[in-house]
């Protein structure tokens, strides 16, 4: 009657395990600004969910479980707008790009076998490697370098015999970090002398500012020689703030991982049917309504940037991408830190939720001073959202022993 | 870059597996009336759609990774109706059904572990067990017996230390049987005996027929003082005609199995967020929805049964429930016929497409003369399509060598 050892060892959210806690603090009549998790407060394309209402036939059915055609070529569209070459086959729709990445594991790795990874790393990585018997190997990038990568010979060292594949996110969660060109370049070059794949987490990309583009795997593949290497991960939760539709998708130009994948694919039956109709519909807008959201959630960085320089010996590189940032902050144990902030601390009666940084993190005891701020609110809420930030630190730093 | 040992053995789904061939029939202008897949052609409940096109939040947001509140207590609701003691937190919102028969495998199996199911059974099992390394040991129920269970002793012999579960559709998918309360009981008692689980996959709960009430895994167990075993799988895909929501249920009182599946949870984030209004109102609806279709359904399968006798040789029990049979052929290799149905045969341009019944099997040699039938579309069409089925097992049998 025991659980399976994963099933034992599977971590709990770090972005939604103190839930309770804030729900609690709820209870208490204290308002919790939300900081923990990237759930945007931009509207939704109203197109996107027009097309959903529109929705005409009778019976809400199974779609194709590769994704409605005309979503999947709406994706590739898009995708040969950004230069790279991909069509419609290419492209297999998901549940989220969350399942795009498991699919993505679970087609190159058996139980056992490894995939390398850039601490700290968007957690659910450790999530679905859990689920599916992967290894990550994780290697260290620092807050100093702005969590670029680290040299050549650094990475080389935990690639083994049982290695797959690399994956990483650019621009990355939690970091913000947008990877050089020279650095995709590399992840490349280190896949095809390890005979690797190369997973990209893409579903930032839109989100770079100070006028820096995030690299492509495709097209940076493409240019080595290696496309079919080369695995895109990709989501239109961000870049429509559509994260509740569920849509995802996993491109590839390599025709077996694609097979494969179609395969898990038939045994879920389909992706959400009516969310694909919106995706079409957000495709469709991205030049209109993506260009003005960069320019609030660059607005909203340099907001939380102010924020934490307020906070003596925080360290932090401005983020080059995405809406997270990463901080070292100088309180210790920053998990406790976070469930103070939701146990006890308030000021006015309002309180903030940040994801304890440890959890983004495979190797035990990193991460310990970090926590990660994804910068979804509005620019009122969010300068309140750091007064209290910065106000908590001074209060838990009084409190605990030197 | 070879893929996984799972990415190779990945079955294809033997429901979509045919659908290029069908695709190129379609092309060739021939009318093909889909038998192979169980996607009703029954309107989803008007009520249903407009839960999702009133959906009034300007942000289409993650919800909880465990399903709305709102939409967890109504599934409660339900199931308490029905005499089970379910509250709102033993009920885990899901990717469709599928994903709550990944979560449960995963929850409590690690790969190498095994799984009791009973041939022919549910093809996705297949693909789910693949994908995470869990062995199926199959217990063959015949098609001479109704699929009814075999005695006590066939199941026990595939017991053995690498067993966690025992896992079973009633209402069954491909054989519509209905387990009786004593056979329900019978695997509820091996698990205990044995210290398993067992998994009951009720996604077809009201599809009896004759008189018929499916007996829950839920209660059961609770008779047997051994609720902590049992997992529900449930859905709302067939109950409401609702296939491309997405919504399914895993259900347990076993609060270590909720936990780990509410893990595997947070990493996908959530279930899709409109659909789970829908299931909301269909909730709400069920007793004047369901009876309606269920009859629809009674009226189809004895229009299909009507056709199966009329073809000599045919081997098939009334089926009880569900909107599947899966007949004996006397067609000797059932999928070359199946594919014969589409690449070749048409009678006034028109064929019909089945699933090859061997699908259905984890022994390899299995249902090799069985097909399965959906019988999903009206009345009208299919007798046009149990017509064209007779016809065309003749004119194969006249063509193949004796």
């Amino acid at each position: 009657m025991d659980l399976s050892q994963r099933g034992q060892w599977m971590p709990a959210s770090p972005i939604r395990r103190l839930t309770p806690l804030a729900d609690a603090a709820k209870a208490r009549g204290t308002q919790v600004y939300h900081l923990n998790i990237g759930q945007p407060d931009i509207p939704t394309p109203p197109e996107m969910l027009d097309a959903i209402r529109n929705f005409q036939s009778q019976v809400l059915a199974y779609g194709p479980s590769a994704g409605l055609p005309e979503t999947r070529a709406a994706m590739a569209g898009y995708l040969q707008g950004l230069g790279w070459s991909v069509a419609a086959r290419d492209v297999l729709v998901t549940e989220g790009g969350s399942e795009a990445i498991l699919f993505a594991m679970i087609a190159i790795c058996d139980p056992g076998d490894e995939i390398v990874v850039f601490e700290p790393f968007y957690t659910n990585y450790s999530g679905f490697a859990c689920m599916c018997g992967v290894t990550l190997k994780a290697v260290e990038t620092r807050v100093e370098d702005g969590y670029h990568l680290p040299a050549r010979e650094v990475i080389e060292a935990v690639i083994g015999p049982r290695t797959r594949a690399i994956l990483y996110s650019s621009p990355g969660n939690p970091t913000g970090t947008v990877f050089t060109p020279a650095e995709v370049r590399l992840l490349v070059d280190l896949a095809v002398q390890h005979d690797l794949f190369v997973i990209g987490d893409e579903a930032y990309r839109e989100f770079a500012y100070d006028g820096l583009t995030a690299t492509g795997v495709l097209g940076v593949a493409a240019q080595a020689d290696a496309l079919d290497r080369a695995i895109l991960i990709d989501s239109i939760s961000k870049r429509f703030s559509a994260c509740g539709a569920r849509i995802g998708f996993l491109v590839t130009r390599n025709e077996a991982v694609l097979d494969a994948a179609l395969r898990f694919g038939q045994a879920r039956l389909c992706p959400p049917t009516l969310e694909q109709y919106a995706a079409i519909a957000g495709y469709g807008l991205i030049q209109k309504y993506v260009p003005p959201m960069v320019d609030e959630y660059r607005r909203r960085r340099d907001t939380v940037m102010a924020g934490l320089r307020r906070i003596p010996g925080a360290v932090c590189a401005v983020p080059e991408g995405a809406f997270y940032v990463q901080p070292r902050l100088p309180v210790g144990d920053a998990d406790a830190f976070a469930q103070y902030l939701l146990n006890e601390f308030a000021l006015d009666g309002r309180t903030v939720m940040v994801a304890p940084g440890n959890g983004f993190y495979a190797t035990p005891g990193k991460g310990k001073e970090e926590i990660r701020i994804a910068y979804v609110l509005k620019e009122d809420d969010l300068l309140v959202a750091m007064d209290l930030l910065v106000h908590a630190v001074d209060v838990w730093n009084a409190r605990r022993p030197a």
